[in-house]
């Protein structure tokens, strides 16, 4: 499939629908940001994306990486083009100026990232996970941490990983075994292993910098006694030159359904040399810092895998032929109707449409939120709307990142679907997608994980003010357009299900006061009902606008020819916005449906009755 | 993972809820068949599919078919395992006892293939295949066709294809190009490429008879003028020894997302010798007689991804430790909760079993209509019962078919969900079976194609005769549980629903006469409705059924502890119906409101302006 970079919708959803222009004014450090010069480096991504990593995504599937004597070797031309990356300075776009980096907001970056990954996730997720050890150095690293590691990192020169998961410990970090003995030099010995690293080991990069977490010798038991290390690869010699080979070392490599070319490392960690970084134990909570970022990263892929599966899926349904459209023929000088003429077609397209774009303005929406927490309290910016932006950033993670995941996925499936028999066979990317893209709802937290973030943690344990932040938002936009006659059906929906958000939160609530397991077993039901309120303002808010520009355009049209095209974009939001109330929004009453029946049918079978 | 053929569930849907005694009483074919020959025949499969094919599932995976010069080539121990399988007779087991066959009915086949597929899908297709192509020749062949081929097919020593599928032409027949040319000796000359071809070469059996659709140099364009052939891969001497190779070979294999222990085949055809079989003209018609029976077979490997994730989810969920439960710590002794214990857990879990269950009893009803049929009239069965039980079989294929594959496939998916990151790692096993499973919603007819077949065809075709057969026997089992107060709450809903499937229907039909493309815009969620309620009623008896065995067994229980096993599976049916009705059934919300939704917004958008 050849991968165009959907730069129209990009811009419409960072200038026109999220007002990039306002929302930068705002922030000290980015005011000089101007609309032109993001459209380049939107353009200069695009550019990079299309020609040189896109046509690697298929070979580097096929290809996969190797592991030989400890070492792992990524496909053919990935080094190549990450040398490019950097020479063009994307790794250090939304990295600190005092390190190297260009200092633009996470905006920008969610914004090429999307680009990136679009074209290619698995090449994208080596300088992408740098970006967790970047953060963990920059936010809890002293002044000779930063120093040492962060401009070689923010160059891309060298790589870093996130080491958390052990074999027996994913979701629940608190049964991590790894030890840290600390050594006579203030440094420690850090001895266990880790799963499931991505970037672990390659041959991408000079140097490999680890964040690891591990228990001190007297630690409590659990979340509570977790530690931070920077275990290098190579230790960095005092003049900033590599030293010795630090004792880490990959012990193999894992085969898995997808993102075959991004290595899974498993890491050994032999009394490895580790530093300390932020305060002993609290090693979970340095790490919540920027889990938000984390998790926004991977909501990125749930919308790239959309929007990939929509573009290979129209490509196909404009050029197949099959069958005649039951109201007669369309295509009359082919010998059967283009496959896009028929209605359960469309539906798959429309489908991939909706929450590719819909995730894109939900990302872009989350990422301004980001940018304000990043910017801290400066100029126009208070202390309160930092405080607020916060909050809103923690609601809306978990949803984004679960929601735009499974949402994602189901795109991918109708990728291969509309390619019918096709979409089974490697050659043309649908299949590599859906494979590609499972992961998503897996890692950095399953959907599972991400709903008891939202409901138990963020809604519930902020006794609903993380909620009522959002729900306000989306009733004050109510009311202004309430005798908006273009959108109404719409806007009274929203209305409607805005206002059941409530009322379901309340009653979860009271049922979990009767049985806790109730709000587990609410979970699920309730993130993918916020997923499409959520995602349904941000359809709402584009159909809003979207009809404003066609009345002005109206006018202009038969002056100017030009902005048929324009015209044509527009009108495309109305309708894709209908669609997304008129065929997805139904889904909510599911959700709720099942939230009302309680847990006591998930919970009435005793563990040895499940199977006979 | 280790497969176990899931046996007391088998005999559970085959003996007690579908009544095999009376069932089989009233066919004089099959009224010698007893209770416990046919366990016997399920423990002979069990026995071979566990210990045999089972073991060949992953690494078959991983090995592949491999393509040399031509020939196609099993991965290892494929070829010694079908030795056996037609040692043991399982070739036979449904086929005509005329021609070499044990003259089984379809409903025990089925029941034997759910074990096969379960554990090696890929392995199960080779034999799989051969059905069509027997059926064919047993239904439309001559004589000498007949003498000629069917013995050798039915004790596997020879197998078969059919070959529909030209690159341009899958779900659309009408458009395929291969010719077909009177040789002099009544023969054809047959030219063209077939793609998709299973099991089109590979190294099993002495000899490969294809059926192929191709065109007379006459016939009319579309569908009405496609005749069927036999293409031997060696021609047969007279003898019935094997003669000269014929022009049929195989291309290349398909790389492919999964079923790759399946040789999916690029046949050519270069002026092979072929003979007609059936009339001239009419090939799409001679292949719906069996279309059915293929499309049940299609069905069964959705019930067997659900079976195979349910297994596998259930030993992991029962063995990994993660949190604590909210309602406080259930395993005490362990660092923390099995995670079976988690409501999200038992949620996917019971999702699995209620499809994966459900779907037996489905392929199983479904199965006993296709004995009727095959039976034909005689003894207890008149004409009126064949024609009854062959509407009865055209309604729910299609259901069948669709529903079935669609939600095993989302089993299969919660499959991996279960194992978190794990469920993406090979070793396991919970990826491959999404892989393999993906490929069911496409061939045999997409979930898009299955779904204008069931509500255009079957349904709206018979101005909703087929529908009222099927509603009717529902309406009649709630009407006779209508007083059963422990199921009331299942039978209220299964009444409303049953009714609301009429009035869908109708809205439909209504809806179609003002514009046709509402039936193609309704018609998946009209199936995945009627596949919700399908299955609900089947549940439903279950749980009426089970309810009456519970009430038996109370009396009994203390007297005989031995009783408690029986009682356990009898109450986990009860508790299975009751997850049933209160989280799956809500779906139907859904797919009613999507249908009263209408096609407007499915095809408002202009083909230009699905991407700018």
């Amino acid at each position: 499939m050849q991968y165009t970079a959907p730069l129209r919708d990009i811009r419409f959803a960072m200038h026109e629908l999220l007002d990039s222009k306002a929302h930068y004014a705002r922030l000290s450090d980015h005011q000089e940001l101007d609309t032109d010069t993001i459209n380049s480096y939107l353009e200069a991504a695009a550019d990079f994306a299309q020609s040189v990593i896109a046509p690697l995504n298929r070979t580097g599937d096929m290809e996969g990486c190797r592991f030989e004597n400890g070492e792992v070797y990524t496909p053919t031309g990935f080094k190549q083009a990450y040398e490019q990356y950097c020479e063009l300075g994307f790794p250090a776009i939304a990295a600190d100026p005092a390190f190297g980096g260009m200092g633009l907001p996470t905006s920008i970056g969610s914004a090429i990232n999307e680009i990136m990954g679009t074209a290619n996730w698995s090449f994208s997720m080596y300088p992408g996970l740098s970006h967790g050890a970047i953060a963990t150095i920059e936010h809890h690293g002293t002044d000779e941490q930063k120093a040492t590691y962060l401009e070689n990192m923010n160059t891309g020169r060298w790589s870093g990983t996130m080491c958390l998961t052990e074999a027996h410990a994913g979701s629940d970090l608190g049964l991590i075994k790894t030890r840290a003995v600390p050594n006579a030099d203030g440094s420690y010995a850090i001895t266990g292993q880790k799963i499931f690293i991505s970037a672990g080991e390659h041959d991408l990069t000079e140097n490999i910098i680890h964040i690891v977490l591990a228990r001190l010798p007297d630690a409590p038991a659990g979340t509570k006694g977790i530690s931070l290390f920077i275990v290098p690869k190579f230790i960095v010699n005092a003049d900033g030159s590599l030293g010795a080979r630090n004792g880490v070392t990959c012990g193999s490599i894992e085969h898995k359904m997808g993102i075959k070319a991004s290595a899974t490392c498993v890491m050994n960690f032999d009394g490895a040399t580790g530093y300390l970084i932020g305060p002993k134990n609290r090693g979970l909570n340095c790490m919540f810092t920027f889990m938000n970022v984390a998790r926004i990263g991977t909501a990125i892929q749930g919308l790239a895998a959309a929007e990939f599966a929509f573009q290979g899926s129209l490509t196909y349904a404009k050029d197949r032929t099959a069958m005649r459209s039951l109201s007669g023929a369309k295509d009359a000088d082919k010998p059967a109707d283009r496959i896009i003429h028929h209605p359960a077609v469309r539906n798959m397209l429309m489908t991939q449409k909706a929450f590719s774009e819909g995730g894109r303005a939900l990302v872009c929406y989350l990422s301004q939120f980001a940018d304000v927490v990043a910017q801290g309290e400066s100029g126009d910016v208070s202390a309160k709307d930092v405080k607020y932006a916060d909050e809103m950033l923690s609601l809306l993670t978990p949803i984004a990142k679960a929601f735009l995941t499974e949402t994602g996925y189901e795109a991918a499936n109708l990728g291969v679907q509309v390619y019918g028999g096709h979409g089974f066979i490697s050659e043309w990317g649908m299949e590599q997608n859906v494979r590609d893209t499972r992961i998503a709802c897996l890692y950095e937290g399953t959907t599972e994980i991400q709903s008891l973030d939202l409901l138990a943690r963020k809604v519930l344990g902020s006794q609903g003010r993380l909620l009522a932040n959002f729900t306000k938002i989306i009733h004050k936009f109510c009311v202004e357009n309430a005798e908006n006659d273009d959108v109404g059906q719409m806007i009274r929906t929203l209305a409607k299900l805005n206002k059941q958000w409530g009322d379901l939160t309340s009653r979860i609530a009271l049922q979990g006061t009767q049985n806790p397991e109730a709000i587990g077993a609410a979970a699920v039901d309730y993130l993918y009902f916020s997923g499409y309120v959520t995602l349904g303002y941000l359809w709402a808010r584009a159909a809003v606008l979207a009809k404003a520009k066609l009345a002005q355009l109206d006018d202009d049209l038969s002056a100017d020819t030009s902005l048929h095209s324009e015209y044509g974009f527009y009108d495309a939001k109305v309708k894709t916005a209908e669609f997304y109330f008129a065929k997805l929004m139904p889904r909510t009453a599911v959700h709720v449906a099942r939230i009302n029946s309680g847990e006591s049918s998930l919970m009435a079978m005793d563990i040895e009755q499940f199977a006979f």
